[in-house]
């Protein structure tokens, strides 16, 4: 058992000792970075989460202390007396390099075995075992900045949002299961056996409660749970910044949420966020970028094509043509020499997104090379370099099919080819947009009926309510969402606040009045005692502390993230449990055959 | 459907209406909390969260306003424009009562049916209705107070802490469910099926994992979950202020949570609490209330009058005292006149905590009733009266058993007679004690072993450690708790921070080395890595919020709250799910015959 500290007290942390602390005679605990002995000295880097002090013993310092710090080994957590003195080898490259302490006495608090992993920035280990010790992996440095900045941004949001008259509720964990979102996760109830709780996807249904209850501002940094397969950079349990406003529209929210950003980039990351944040309405956004979350950093805009070869002989363009989609095109500027296999692999990549294929003609100097030159007269290629403003040596890539496939095939291929090209090399812009006008329901083919796009909460714009039932996905939402650098950070919509329209909402949805009221009956009945229009947003927050860290793995930011599998590799999560606890709850283990 | 903003914007909100606003012209929203139609004026006392402001409307200030605002009943959601002027018959009970807006313009943003329970403050409508309309209870100007001042003192806890260095970490919701401690909500894992993970009860072990980590000053403000059949103040899901501190002994901590408490009960209450708060062992809240959760708002201390009662005849008193028992008092100050029945009921009170009966001496004016007056000599009866430092008046009663049944009965005595004698009353005192040197262990009769009384992972009291496995129940713990007018404000502990004597703690709680590390391996391994000596505390934040709004149903601080069965009236969940949802789970809802 390591020394206790009986009275020691720190006095101050590692990384803040500067040269005004000369002669103090201090005490300082942490972790040893590295020893090393030079003869009749013993130096010991001393690191706590602020950050590296130097410790020399001596002989002539201290014997005792000298013998008993020759015996500590990497990671083992120590406190030290003595006296800071003014450094003979300065190292200038840490803060605290002008001094050292000279080390008196030192407890060995306790001992470390050989950590399985290097406690240093970028560490460059398997992600199983960063897991497994994860209270090893969160003590280095990189990590321990992450969370710093996980801390503060979460301090900056509150402190605006409070000194912006938001007050922060807490909602329920332990709610409602409600259809027409993500899978939930479940609780058994004790109490009610065969009924369950679920934890919540978002607090949406008790935010707009709290509206309904009258107090105008609200907001919460807040878990929510989706029981959903991982993809990468998602996680069962994530967190959101929520917040709802009574009496406003869409510019209100928007209005108040470019403040907040721009207090946030400029506070974390020291970038200036412009203001007003560009908006595009989502129609543009596909039709441009072939994504609601377009990456605005660089061109390479989708150009419709369809009316220059409106007239050619290839069937493929014909077939998209007369089928009510079209024919659009990107330029990958310069790459009209890209080699006839990485086109192919370009082919391969479009057709993952439902493109039937990808047409292609290289501008070379002085010659055309094209996937379906015969189809073309000059006429057509000229049309088509002039509706691309085309120069020699750029490539333009083709797809022909119904407007999603289009739109989704050459958005992925932007994408992949900006990566391919490196386009976004050492670009360390932070380009944020607004997209607006979505869709209010988009059409699901399996389910054969329509479905919300945002949630079944969402007022239609004004102009379009009349459309709902005669043709629903002609209506557009009171819906925004807010991207950075091609990535959702957040989204939001001014919601519906009148029982008859949620009514005839939850109908276009195929929800019986009957089914509706028994799943939303709260919300409906609660409508019907004046209900002020309102609306908010909510970020994700790991996402956005991921762009403030520059972080790509969303683990990195979770303090005990969990894998791919949804396990807690590091507890062993989840886990068998009693017999006893599941009778209590009066369900069974289903067994498979 | 209500008329819609249309870019109708709020300029300020009811409540903040002065006289420097006169003359202004303004828009105010908000609801109609009564309508008087007074011949050719409408007036509308329009309240938002902020207050409430009078609105005129006549038919020569703006007819068609007028005959709108004529229209509006309680409740509706209404946006009123117009000119602010002095008003007539200035309303002195209000803020805003110098001034009133002439309604030129109104917009009727919903309508409301009328409520099924009245908004005003203090309202007497069963707790069943005010849960099921808890959006419409939730507008009442005393919910709002709760939950503004529940925000501020989060604000205010949160600030303090980050000023302190401590850094707000999420821990994981969707963790393993661990032995020792209540019972817990389970959440199927529908990857590993038969396996399941726990809501947490506390974030203990991953706070205990970040000191490891060396996040040195560690704070969450966080929700927790306990499956348990629910009393009085009590919820199934709660918050914790919950903090951890890296290189401290009991004294830091506890200093640094008195500046804590001072200035939140200084912001919020406006009450100095004076520091340093009193200390109390255990040992002695036992012995002089009978409780570890004193309430030291008044005295009614329990005296032992065992020495001078141990020649008696009275066999009850020989019992408790040959088998180790003891025979103690309290005194009720000028109580010698209560009726016999009172005392019975008494007597059948303390019989609800164990006791075998109460035996009671009243000192009469000039004369002494007792119901043990055939037992005891005058010299009895004296000394009795020398140590409890009786008066003629005075009633002292007596209970003789073992220490537990002795302590508990007439320290619930004492509590219950401070409320039948409305000691209490005006007493507007909040009187804080730490208590500390709590045993560590206690002996768990039903399952013949023992457990542990704070939690497995607290620190013995050094000088105590050597008695673990000998003599179990002798070892102090270094636990504390904040006790607040007799209840339990929260507690900490300096936990153990070693490998070897977490696996004694374990061993002496009746775990097997294999189990001990099946279950907290990851904690014992991490203690392999140089632990720092580390502590914390947590708060119970619903009850704190409780104190500060004076408030005595723990509902009334939880937005929206279980009631005694854990269900929520207003959504009605728990509830029934899909088939397709539990095969997904591969669970299988129990069927009973």
């Amino acid at each position: 058992m390591g020394e206790s500290l009986k009275g020691l007290k720190r006095t101050v942390m590692c990384g803040d000792f500067r040269e005004s602390n000369i002669s103090n005679t201090v005490t300082a605990m942490g972790w040893v970075q590295r020893k090393r002995n030079l003869g009749g000295l013993v130096f010991v880097d001393l690191r706590d989460r602020t950050g590296i002090l130097q410790v020399v013993f001596g002989d002539k310092i201290n014997e005792d202390a000298f013998k008993k710090a020759d015996g500590v080994k990497s990671e083992y957590c120590i406190a030290v007396t003595g006296k800071i003195v003014k450094r003979e080898a300065p190292n200038e490259n840490i803060p605290t390099g002008m001094v050292e302490l000279q080390g008196e006495q030192i407890k060995i608090l306790s001992e470390s075995e050989t950590p399985p992993i290097y406690i240093k920035e970028n560490l460059d280990a398997a992600e199983n075992i960063r897991l497994k010790y994860r209270y090893l992996d969160l003590r280095r440095p990189d990590m321990q900045r992450i969370f710093k900045i996980r801390h503060k941004t979460a301090k900056i949001m509150r402190d605006f949002l409070d000194e912006s008259g938001f007050i922060e509720i807490e909602t329920p964990m332990l709610t409602k299961s409600t259809p027409e979102g993500a899978r939930d996760y479940l609780v058994p109830s004790r109490n009610y056996k065969g009924k369950f709780y679920a934890l919540p996807q978002s607090p949406q249904l008790f935010k707009q409660l709290l509206m309904v209850s009258g107090y105008d501002k609200y907001f919460q940094i807040v878990k929510c749970f989706r029981d959903e397969d991982l993809r990468a950079n998602r996680q069962p349990e994530f967190t959101q910044v929520d917040m709802e406003l009574s009496f406003v529209e869409e510019d209100d929210v928007i209005a108040l949420n470019e403040k907040l950003i721009k207090k946030v980039f400029k506070e974390i990351a020291d970038v200036d966020v412009k203001l007003p944040i560009e908006r595009m309405q989502y129609k543009v956004a596909m039709e441009k970028y072939g994504s609601d979350k377009p990456d605005l950093r660089f061109g390479m805009e989708i150009q419709d094509i369809s009316d220059v070869v409106k007239n050619s002989e290839f069937k493929v363009f014909q077939d998209a043509l007369q089928n009510g989609g079209s024919v659009r095109a990107i330029k990958a500027e310069g790459c009209a020499n890209m080699g006839r296999k990485q086109i192919d692999k370009l082919g391969e990549f479009v057709k993952t997104f439902k493109a039937k294929g990808l047409a292609w003609i290289a501008l070379k100097d002085g010659e055309i090379k094209s996937s379906i030159l015969k189809f073309l007269s000059e006429e057509d290629i000229n049309n088509i370099k002039h509706v691309m403003n085309a120069n020699t040596e750029d490539l333009i890539l083709i797809v022909a099919d119904k407007n999603s496939v289009v739109f989704q095939s050459l958005g992925e291929l932007r994408l992949h080819l900006a990566k391919e090209l490196n386009i976004l090399k050492d670009n360390k812009e932070f380009r944020f947009v607004w997209i607006t006008e979505f869709p209010l329901l988009s059409y699901n083919e399996e389910e054969n009926r329509y479905q919300a796009e945002h949630h079944p909460f969402t007022m239609p714009m004004d102009e379009d309510i009349q459309y709902l039932e005669s043709e629903p996905s002609r209506v557009r939402a009171k819906a925004y969402d807010i991207v950075l650098n091609g990535e959702e950070l957040g989204g939001g919509s001014i919601r519906i606040h009148d029982t008859k329209l949620q009514e005839r909402m939850f109908k276009v949805l195929g929800f019986t009045q009957e089914s509706a009221w028994e799943r939303f009956g709260f919300l409906l009945q609660a409508f019907k005692y004046g209900p002020p229009p309102h609306g908010g947003l909510a970020y994700g927050f790991d996402r956005l502390i991921m762009f403030l860290t520059g972080t790509e793995n969303i683990k990195d930011v979770i303090a005990f993230p969990k894998n791919q599998n949804a396990a807690c590799v590091m507890t062993q999560a989840p886990d068998v449990v009693d017999e006893k606890q599941l009778k209590e709850l009066g369900i069974d283990v289903f067994q498979e055959n």
